[in-house]
């Protein structure tokens, strides 16, 4: 089937391997048959509203390659969210262009944009394809078992947590490390994979599907540290109290949204101090740090995760082939076979479109702050082996002999 | 000449590669003749005032060198700095032991605990050989080309601006990325090693080096913004104004102050919050995003410089062959020769103790916001190649036919 021009956008937040999965998918087109040319728009639906395309029909191999080894979007993205009127915008310049085919890698934002643009095309009776291919490092879409993007970060807050844990062996006291995840505690709970030793941190993890009370907060930061001489704390920036308001929000003084109506919550220390200022205040700990892992955990150059840059790729040449073959508009998910193995699957928009996955009850711990051995078992192959580390244990310990204790 | 028992201990803030330096000195002193054990002390010299030691002698080459690959001080830190009690329940420690030697790996204010026992135990008439073994992110200290740790956070704060710029390129707007050094600028400089092609960022660096301007930084910031779009910038938590006063500590509430009278800067994100709040404030700019990168530059887990591995294990085995043949308490510092390598000495503890290294003025450009070519020079060789990253360029647009611009 004639498939004239392709076009192919990133939107929403970057990723460790979201280029992989454009580069899958552009080469994959490249070589069917029917396929004139494979455009990119830059800054996602705003750079086909302005005409933004490169022809990456043009682009070397070796070229392509390199970008897929970069993390963030090649492209560039964008937070819009198309109305009606951009939509008619969007499809003008379609058809100046004669583009048939329109592939959108993003999160459950970026699917829902597609979703209005598939129904759209429908309703005008414009010829379009719309594929989606999934991305984002909350691993919140639907219908998937994870989402390519996820273990990059999920590896970045594991060494994260494995590194500040160690430091806080050293010089001990209370670490509050403040991990990107609104609604969903995947990423959050990543940080469990940083454990080996039973008194390894993190030591409490809170996460946005459980109600974030502060008095109890403080009680087990306390007991805690009454029982190790340290505490260290994974918390979501999504965790939100009583009436559903994120802690983050409650505390901050301005708000920021963005055009899908949600809360700036990354980009700002502001939970952190927030927290470490709570405990300081409501316990006798001294020593009470805190970091938010912010862009770093999304982009840093170094940190992937090999079956992460595999599966992306894979999802990008899986839309390629859909669009070929499947005959319909839908979304790329992600199916776990066995352990550890995938498969793809190409699933109705609406499926995935807008909707937010959160954790399992199962991969909950029911003190509300751990996670379970089956969160551990599904996470631990995606993000794969972590650099080994060794402590000095207390088997060498020398005879004390004046027997003081300062 | 025997040395009977050697005592080893690490003082303030761990860094990647600290535990080389631990391992060096342990495994080449075990080596010598006349040595009868190598003790670790926990938690530096307040480890040796509890009696709190490890029979390294007991640990395994293997196990050691285990250790030796881990990231922060596997003996423990702490940030006590004796007085003369103190020094007089060392001594008395020591003598109980029967410990001849004592290598101290830490920064300036480590160098500074030693010296004051050095010169207490000349007085006292304690035969005590004392080797500061140079340790710390700041890179800081006097007489040395750089310092054992730095590399590797620089190589942490390289990385994370290649990423970070990659993802404003993404979706453009102003990032702040604070980076730790209280009093020199060496890590935050480092940032300037993430630029490959010209409009790469970062694009405006601020030194404690130089006084910081809120005016001339919103002036600098807009310019940037209005020329690319876009603007990261890298800051030094220890900016300070006209009157010495560091930015961070004017905009905070509370103070909180170490036992070597040092003010905390980090573990709070109160300076990027406080420096994005005034773009926004100052500017028209809406995306502004800042990150404090906190102590996962000194600590994440596999983000190591070779270079850095090397010489940090090289510090370690020096002290012990210091102490064997040199005859004189003193630190091991580190000269560059040629273009690249470096040699050892054993330099007088006083010319390192509780000083502190600026950056040249030829490392900072004249503008007093980005650094110069010789400093790119000085540092390269330590972090090390980047991993490679790609750019989509703009040779393979394609003609608009509409022509509209949103």
């Amino acid at each position: 089937m004639p498939q004239g021009k392709i076009l192919i956008a990133q939107g929403g937040g970057p990723t460790a391997v979201i280029n992989q999965s454009l580069v899958g998918a552009v080469l994959e087109a490249r070589g069917q048959a029917g396929v004139e040319r494979v455009y990119g728009a830059r800054h996602g639906v705003r750079g086909i509203v302005n005409e933004d395309f490169l022809d990456l029909t043009r682009e070397s191999r070796k070229s392509l390659e390199r970008v897929a080894a970069t993390p963030c979007s090649a492209l560039g993205s964008t937070r819009d969210k198309p109305d009606l009127q951009y939509c008619r915008d969007i499809f003008r310049v379609l058809k100046a262009h004669g583009i048939g085919t329109f592939f959108y890698i993003g999160g459950n934002d970026s699917s829902d944009t597609l979703l209005i643009l598939s129904d759209e095309a429908r309703k005008t009776r414009y010829p379009l394809r719309c594929i989606h291919i999934p991305k984002t490092i909350d691993n919140d879409l639907m219908v998937n078992d994870h989402t390519p993007g996820y273990p990059s970060a999920a590896r970045f807050v594991a060494q994260a947590f494995a590194g500040t844990d160690l430091d806080n062996q050293a010089l001990p006291g209370v670490y509050v490390g403040v991990v990107m995840g609104r609604h969903a505690g995947f990423l959050t709970a990543a940080a469990a994979l940083a454990r080996r030793s039973p008194d390894d941190g993190p030591h409490l993890i809170y996460l946005p599907e459980r109600r974030f009370e502060m008095k109890a907060f403080l009680r087990d930061v306390k007991a805690t540290y009454d029982r190790l001489g340290r505490c260290v704390i994974a918390v979501s920036e999504g965790v939100h109290d009583r009436s559903g308001t994120p802690i983050a929000v409650r505390l901050a003084k301005a708000v920021e949204k963005d055009a899908h109506g949600n809360v700036q919550l990354s980009g700002t220390g502001a939970l952190a101090d927030a927290l470490t200022g709570a405990i300081k205040a409501g316990t006798s700990i001294k020593r009470v740090r805190g970091d938010t892992f912010g862009y770093l955990q999304r982009s840093f150059l170094g940190c992937v995760s090999e079956v992460d840059r595999r599966e992306a790729r894979e999802v990008g040449i899986k839309a390629a082939q859909y669009a070929r073959t499947a005959g319909r508009d839908g979304s790329v998910t992600l199916h776990r076979v066995g352990d550890y193995a995938v498969a793809y699957k190409l699933s109705p928009l609406k499926a995935v479109a807008g909707k937010t996955k959160v954790m399992a009850d199962a991969f909950i711990a029911k003190s509300g702050h751990d996670v379970t051995a089956a969160f551990l078992a599904y996470a631990r192959p995606l993000v794969g082996p972590l650099p080994a580390v060794e402590r000095l244990g207390p088997e060498n310990a020398v005879k004390k002999i004046l027997g003081k204790k300062k």
